[in-house]
């Protein structure tokens, strides 16, 4: 597959990242001679951030392409990011030179934050093939993209659209009746006028406003949105009475709070010097990093739920293969999130421990130990483990384990996981775990299904002709080491 | 230390929660003969999710009690919080009878969403007392407080106010002008205003505007609030290039979006309805559980990087005591968080691993290796380890680690973590555990500094007379076991 993304900035960077780490061929169309540094930059923050939400690998990173002409750049593609300034006679121009080259069948979106798809397609050749696919910044991480089809936009084509999007692991969201600004843009277009008007009111600063927040409502906003946070703090009376109780009180300072403020450039001065005096001492590229790595660590807390994020991240890995093997099976490849790493500027030891984790689940699966079967009242139990920490591994490493069953009979099943890094090359650490069978519902050992048993017996089986490990049998300080 | 809460719903009895699991006795008045099995759900919740956003355990909670008088409730309070409906006259009357008979230096905070405070003062007996003091919900978990003086109101009491709210884990942020609605709810309003038009109009439904925040700017606001995220959307040139690049986008849509729907009945019964659709599923008990866990979640991941909430759980989590010992240091005293919590329904296994990376991490600061140590460049490497399961271990339960020397010399550490739940009476896990020191700049083995040694051979020799614990010395399967 392949995606041509028209206009690198910030938004067009982060989509060639949301397509080129999920595995699309990219090509790029920007008149900027700067326009490969700032995609770069884009794809490095994106590199380090975006496979770390998943506990399996992202498939191999497609080919990216710089073009001069947009014919070349258009050729072939399945999707046309249209991404540049927000200007409705630039956006004519450059559609109007998009569909002269694009294949008929291509889904042109656009980026614009406020236009409708109507107002795009008007005038265009093939008005039908444009549509609005509006992103969040960082495109790489965010999941929202608001979908916007116009009267005469086929539904087929916004299925599609929105069927592809999925697949890279976004979250369309099908707007129903298109309108300026869309959904989301209208909800910051509100507040950004009432943070405004605060600023200029000298109420309160940018910092202030800020913390008042992200101490506060926007930790709730992150899971819940608006309505569903106003219903649980509605009670069990419900929605209605939330609304009978709260909307009287909402409606009184309506009526004061819809001037609007001039933006004069002392506003613009005022608000920038506060800006500086907030965020000024760090980079925007650190500011970057730093924002990417507590949505990754937001992100993930809302895996274990599933709740907004998570789920679609949940959806989204899913979908990832899972790795194949020749001798022994990889029963683990991930890339090594940022929050595993602590003070000692490498992955922390409890992180060794949740990827042997995670090999042990993968291989309880294979043996058919999946969540049909442990919904069923069966389960293994580890009951012992041993560590071995050969080599330090860093933050955006990508880890590989192999699983060898070293013995398995009735209750018992013995593994020994093997970590490595630098594609298989060098051994970071050997997990060696001992797991009984479960009855989940008496919570004592018992046998193992007659299927998983059968299962197992064939990895024994297969795995017997092996030597034992290097480090097997081991018990803590043993003086071969020193 | 007392504090007396006024009006125990859902905002007062957060406010229980708050001070009660920091330790303060706290005294309730509030007609509602309800009031109690109210206030009893909200702790349920408080106590499985605050103490889980912390690496060290909360001090025992103090002693709750419920009043029919005001002049028993309010008796030796240090605090007085008033909660009741958002009624200026309901105020006043509750305010004088609380005047009437608490401590002329005790701080008497008003939860009120939308009243100034000279508003409140206006009339009282002591105006220079009331102060406004407005959370938001869940109370126990997120940190913000508006805290709003007055002209007439003393520093020294906002002072001590905050410094209050700061003891309790929260994040008081002082508004210097008082106004309508504070800050954060004029924001609030604003997109609240803003979705019902959405609703209104037939745009979008509340599931639909919900997830156009959680899939997207939620996720950005819950770190970094509103102007910080556009500062990094601005780029290297800053935040007035921002300003001027999308000042005048945004201004497009202003003036059509400053209208007022009406809150009509249809209004109110097409939200309800809608939200009936969205979260009727679950019970507002479920939903309130699925929010905490979510927000612990999310919160322990800004710990990571202190930005927003997880900055104010460090500084708070410093405050709390370290454990104290009589034979074997205790090096960890913590509750066990949901997010620790795997599908067979315990503690996961890495999560035994990371209780025992803290346990180690804490007697390496007893020795002096802290954070000053390891920025100078000296820390200890896990090489080896050994974990034996005994006990399952489920959410909300409290764990103790104690830490015992096996040995040490050299480079050498070598550890064994007993894991503890039940108030220490049952042993869960036993943790033995090889270090070597480390020169973290040349990431190589090294000696210890002379005062880390000297610390280090003090336990040896205090330990040196214990038996070896059971369980030292395994390796994985060795045959005592079955």
């Amino acid at each position: 597959m392949k995606a041509t993304i028209v206009g690198g900035g910030v938004i067009g960077g982060g989509w060639v990242a949301r397509f080129l780490l999920n595995g699309w061929d990219v090509s790029v169309f920007d008149p900027d001679p700067d326009a490969a540094r700032k995609i770069g930059d884009v794809l490095a923050n994106a590199r380090r951030s975006l496979p770390s939400l998943y506990d399996r690998a992202l498939p191999p990173e497609g080919a990216l392409t710089f073009h001069e002409s947009m014919a070349d750049a258009v050729s072939g593609a399945n999707w046309i990011q249209e991404s540049v300034p927000e200007r409705l006679d630039l956006k004519h121009a450059i559609h109007k030179q998009i569909q002269e080259h694009a294949p008929h069948d291509a889904i042109l979106g656009s980026s614009t934050s406020g236009f409708k798809p109507s107002e795009l397609q008007d005038g265009a050749d093939r008005p039908a093939q444009v549509i609005v696919t509006h992103p969040f910044n960082p495109v790489y991480l965010l999941p929202l993209v608001e979908v916007v089809p116009s009267a005469l936009t086929p539904s087929a084509l916004t299925e599609r659209a929105r069927d592809i999007l999925i697949s890279i692991g976004m979250k369309p969201l099908i707007v129903r009746k298109e309108i300026d600004a869309h959904i989301a843009d209208r909800l910051l277009e509100a507040v950004w006028r009432e943070g405004l008007w605060l600023v200029s009111d000298g109420i309160a600063t940018t910092e202030e406003i800020d913390d008042s927040i992200r101490y506060g409502f926007g930790l709730r906003w992150a899971q819940m949105g608006l309505f569903e946070t106003y219903r649980v703090a509605g009670g069990e009376a419900g929605m209605k009475h939330f609304m009978a109780q709260f909307g009287p009180a909402l409606k009184w300072p309506w009526t004061k709070l819809m001037d609007v403020p001039e933006f004069t450039d002392e506003l613009v001065d005022l608000i920038a010097g506060q800006s500086d005096a907030q965020s000024g001492h760090m980079s925007i590229r650190e500011l970057e990093r730093l924002r990417d790595d507590n949505l990754v660590g937001m992100m993930r807390a809302l895996k274990k739920s599933g709740s907004g994020a998570g789920g679609t991240i949940n959806s989204h890995e899913a979908t990832l293969p899972t790795p194949d093997f020749v001798d022994l099976p990889v029963t683990v490849s991930r890339q090594v999130p940022q929050s595993w790493t602590d003070y000692n500027g490498h992955m922390n030891e409890a992180k060794y421990q949740e990827a042997s984790s995670q090999a042990t689940d993968r291989f309880m699966e294979m043996i058919g130990v999946d969540a049909t079967y442990v919904a069923s009242g069966g389960s293994y139990f580890t009951v012992e483990s041993h560590l071995r920490f050969l080599e330090e591994v860093k933050e955006g490493s990508v880890l590989k384990i192999t699983t060898q069953v070293l013995s398995a009979a009735g209750k018992k099943m013995h593994l020994f996981h093997r970590m490595y890094k630098d594609q298989g090359e060098t051994l970071v650490a050997t997990s060696e775990t001992l797991l009984l069978h479960m009855d989940l519902n008496a919570r004592k050992t018992s046998l193992p299904s007659r299927a998983v048993a059968d299962c197992l017996a064939a990895f024994v089986q297969s795995h017997s002709g092996m030597p034992p490990p290097e480090g097997a049998g081991r018990y803590v300080g043993q003086s071969d080491r020193s």
